[in-house]
């Protein structure tokens, strides 16, 4: 009996013992796997350059001449996302937000907007932020909150420039990695 | 002697595994409650419309023309938050931020801002960000950080427009809700 | 034998506990400890004041006249960012962003920017986001997120200025304090 009750009780530590390591979020070198991903498309159609109808973004500034690479002028959006590339696909989520170019020898760019879904798969949005370092293949942003379908989520986008044609589109492919889900 | 220890240990087995459940962070549909819950509501006063001496925001950008509800201009605020309607009432937080409007076909906005609060009750910060779709009657936004007596806070605010008197003034109720606390 | 196991399982219940109160993330009065730190400087050089070569910021848009403090001067920047004061120093990161001024009656700022390291010691970005109470001595701003070396960190950055030249250049001593690490 008490041999028994002594088996119990260390299969009992383990059982805890797992559990509590599961549950602890201080600092361990892997990263976790992520709760929830998805890959989706971003398309950018600039105003000016396109029309009123076709137009999904338009610039609020004007560079001021500090480098020859757009420093200083900022974008708004309102940007269809497509889990294709085609743009005219029906989008499963608006990319709403706004960026602008921050580097006077070079293109770079910096993010922060709200991924709104509405389908019938998610309901609920993903807010991110971050910079988007352009000379390299890919980058990561950050998701720093959700609601809805999302609630509380946080993550990681990874941006990979898809096609970039001069001022009048650009089609981003953004892996969207969340580890905080609820 | 024996069976009382079965009795407590089983007890034990319990309390912490209520316990470890608590902690998980892992998938699970239904929301955690909120540990802390306020509502306030935030007054917007257009400079422009209105005087310097009442003014509490300014737009900084005019509509490049990409549609007819604003797309584009951006509004800087330092705005009053009471804890009731009345925007005279002494103001328990600034919001300070910016929000800008962002569609062709219908009035929507994306904001992001801080919540500054400095009154006997509370000292410290919220920063907040995300779309506010305002076609819908309420709508969730981040709370992404939180300083001072809101350390590290997360959370939800969810808007609901409660006066719109065109480009002159405007309130909204921000239902707040906390979900990580200190 | 069973009076071994008594006090076994006592130890253990204590062992148990405590592990379960250190990962528990309900209310408690006093803040954990960081889990990294560093202090870092930031300077921003004004184009327009000082040339192209040197200058690593640029206004956007002018103020509309709401008081007499620059309320909606909107800069965009890509700042070295140095552990000491030196600006000339060699950078251990950018900090790409931008700040606005938000008030009528006294200075003061609201930031956004993201931290990109890339040195041998860290690799990866911390997105930043808050107030910049100027008329305070040290003012808090939230680390919302994180990639790379830092992914998903969260955590406080507390500004305080170590040198401000009028519009020429101003440098900020900031002290960050990562309070979740992976």
């Amino acid at each position: 009996m008490v041999s028994n009750m002594k088996s119990f009780i260390f299969l009992f530590i383990l059982l805890v013992l797992s559990k509590t390591v599961t549950s602890a979020r201080k600092p361990s070198k892997s990263q976790p796997k992520p709760c929830k991903t998805f890959v989706l498309y971003y398309h950018d159609i600039m105003f000016g350059v396109d029309d009123v109808q076709n137009a999904t973004s338009a610039a609020i500034t004007n560079p001021p001449g500090l480098g020859n690479f757009k420093f200083g002028k900022l974008v708004i959006f309102d940007d269809p996302v497509t889990i294709d590339k085609n743009f005219q696909s029906e989008p499963v989520a608006r990319a709403q937000g706004f960026y602008f170019y921050d580097m006077k020898n070079d293109y770079n760019a910096w993010f922060a907007y709200t991924l709104v879904f509405n389908s019938t798969q998610h309901k609920g949005t993903l807010n991110v932020m971050g910079a988007d370092l352009m000379m390299e293949k890919t980058r990561d942003l950050s998701v720093v909150g959700g609601t809805g379908d999302f609630f509380m989520s946080r993550g990681i986008v990874t941006f990979e420039t898809d096609v970039f044609e001069g001022a009048k589109y650009f089609r981003v492919k953004m892996d969207i990695k969340l580890y905080d889900c609820y």
